[in-house]
């Protein structure tokens, strides 16, 4: 007798991520695929020594069972750290998740019947794709560099809308000031949540940081904490560590609330250990200090990469210089170049990218590369480049076949 | 323009959860609800030095994105130490959850289409209730107590079994080896996995442990590894401390392939902190050191409830001494106390007890109350059932109304 199936969702999946990840582990072969950062930058022994301490001082917080929605000092920081002249945030705008992932799982959980709509901007950081694959919605693509983009149109009807303004996952792209106000106007006017993912914030290499749309959702109309339609989300991920798995949502008081709800019974609570170790980094200034170090060692590496693309790659791909992130998008000037097939014939290069096709819904995208440059210093950087020419060589040869 | 409506599992469910974490900081209040471990055992001195030595010695482990399904010296360490002579476990047996809660939720993910059938031990533990409710299924309640219980019957048709053999949550009792085989028996014949939850395998005070399912399931066929059907679940936080969130599954590895998928959209991995944690404890003997200490202190208080239930209580209530976990079940021998109603007077005279109906899908039962008696010590347990008591005279004098 056979066991009965798992759920559809399953057979629709993919273990890209566990690829990636994997990947990292292979000896000789250059990981220019995963979101990873550098791992030189982890400050290790400070956060022994914060941990430590924070048992120690703390045993009944890092030990026992916490508050489901976060420990209290952790959330009034972060509404704290995020609060502005019209941003006014208390601890009942604040959520502590257990990474940035799960704050995507849990929105899935509050907000998607079955088949329910996404609105997301493509393409989509994968991620999110597999948080929200359990429950089987459908998707509507936000192009936003697209002409014809009209984002009341495009946000009407759907259960919430999905963007990463900040140096977009996959793409790099940076949103402008004049979307996102648009998106926000949107999200305003057809009461749709609209989620603002922005693990790469402090990624900025040129230029200042753009407001965030929940800040300008928030000028519209002073509330006594904030109660628009903007759903924020972060991690300390980049910003100190992604071991920590700690990330917060910050929403309107009725989004943390049902968001709560959908934690009490995926985790319970998320570990005291971390979280009193991620209020340890924040207090003792430790995230500020590394910041400068972090974003001059990635704007190098940035600078790296394209200097080699510029080198190796340029008959066959275009791409813009990122402002921020980990990501530089490569589109393929030639359509015949399928790039899932060229993600198989450079791994046999000794090089791991990510194709498009991960990165939209429908699996149809093949015209694209992501390559992260965070994680390799400039040499094996510029390594792993001639490794990819190699491949599209190898392939050319065969007719892209 | 008002805003689109949540997912509507969550107008049916409850906040009981959080209520019992907050009871636990109402001054004054004696919280007998949540099972709570008692904080005084958790060695917070042995986790500090073992926290600051994992993360300086193993900075990329505990810092950086770590394996989907865990650790691999952890998964190892789980595999060992759950082998025996028939039952041969590999680290493709083993995944690492954060928190036991969490391999609940991805074993709704991986085997729940919305509508799906769940075989429930009844009465059933609250958190699994909440894991699954957002995937709305159905349960039939398996009630092991019947004396007209059909294994066979119980299993087919059903997604899958759920069970805690050792003290379950809520009833605190233990299921008997024939039992057991029974049920193990039957999940064979249908092909249904049986989930044997395990979170109080090691709170055993009288007698000697019965062998896990998952053993007696082995013992059916010897294979290289094991492929049953038995998904056996287990945590640290009754062992050691709740606030690591560590836990893991150890079941076939088709059922580990799976939930992996699933833990990808849920939290990408465990951290790696956390993780590196329960390694040292483990390895450092720091568990089995803990355990009698553990035992001893909750037995006295198991006791000490016992005691003053008989005091107090006998005349409205029955209850069997449990010869493990955390909880004794009390019930009413009248059926006009209702105790949820029995529950909020309880609250206003200064006790907080957990109600039947939180453990009942239907949310009908409202016969019974959950003591906890591992949190409190003898005199406090003492004072919370005179309270109830008092709280039951209160009600006698409305009628119970």
């Amino acid at each position: 007798m056979s066991r009965p199936a798992f759920a559809r969702w399953l057979s629709t999946t993919n273990d890209v991520t566990r690829r990636f990840l994997a990947a990292g582990r292979v000896p000789g072969l250059i990981n220019m695929a995963g979101g990873l950062p550098a791992p030189e930058t982890y400050p290790a022994a400070e956060l022994a020594a914060i941990a430590q301490r924070a048992i120690e001082q703390h045993p009944r917080d890092c030990l026992g069972y916490g508050p489901i929605d976060g420990l209290l000092e952790l959330r009034d920081a972060l509404a704290e750290r995020f609060s502005t002249e019209s941003l006014r945030l208390g601890r009942e705008n604040v959520l502590i998740t257990t990474s940035g992932m799960q704050g995507l799982d849990l929105l899935g959980k509050v907000l998607l019947e079955p088949g329910g709509l996404i609105a997301g901007q493509y393409p989509t950081y994968l991620g999110a794709l597999d948080a929200w694959k359990s429950r089987s919605p459908t998707y509507r693509a936000l192009v936003l560099e697209d002409t014809a983009f009209d984002p009341v149109a495009a946000l009407t009807g759907a259960q919430f809308a999905y963007t990463v303004p900040n140096f977009s996952n996959p793409t790099g792209k940076l949103v402008g000031l004049e979307m996102r106000q648009a998106l926000v106007d949107a999200a305003h006017a057809t009461a749709t949540w609209l989620v603002e993912d922005d693990p790469y914030g402090g990624l900025h290499y040129d230029g200042a940081p753009l407001p965030r749309m929940i800040e300008l959702s928030s000028r519209r109309r002073r509330t006594q904490v904030y109660d628009g339609p903007v759903v924020y989300m972060g991690t300390l991920s980049k910003e100190i560590a992604p071991g920590l798995r700690i990330g917060w949502v910050v929403a309107a008081p009725e989004m943390i609330e049902a968001l709560t709800m959908a934690k009490q019974g995926s985790d319970m609570c998320t570990s005291g250990v971390t979280q009193r170790i991620a209020l340890g980094a924040l207090e003792s200034g430790l995230i500020e200090r590394l910041q400068p170090v972090i974003v001059s060692l990635y704007r190098e590496r940035r600078d790296a990469l394209c200097v080699a693309l510029a080198d190796h790659l340029a008959d066959w791909f275009d791409w813009e210089v990122p402002v921020g992130g980990m990501f530089v998008w490569a589109v393929a000037r030639d359509p015949s170049i399928d790039t899932d097939r060229l993600w198989s014939v450079a791994l046999e290069a000794g090089v791991c990218v990510a194709p498009s096709s991960v990165f939209d819904a429908s699996g149809q995208n093949r015209r694209a590369l992501r390559l992260n440059f965070t994680l390799n210093p400039p040499d094996k950087l510029a390594e792993g480049v001639r490794r990819l020419a190699t491949a599209i060589r190898m392939m050319s040869k065969e007719g892209y076949a």
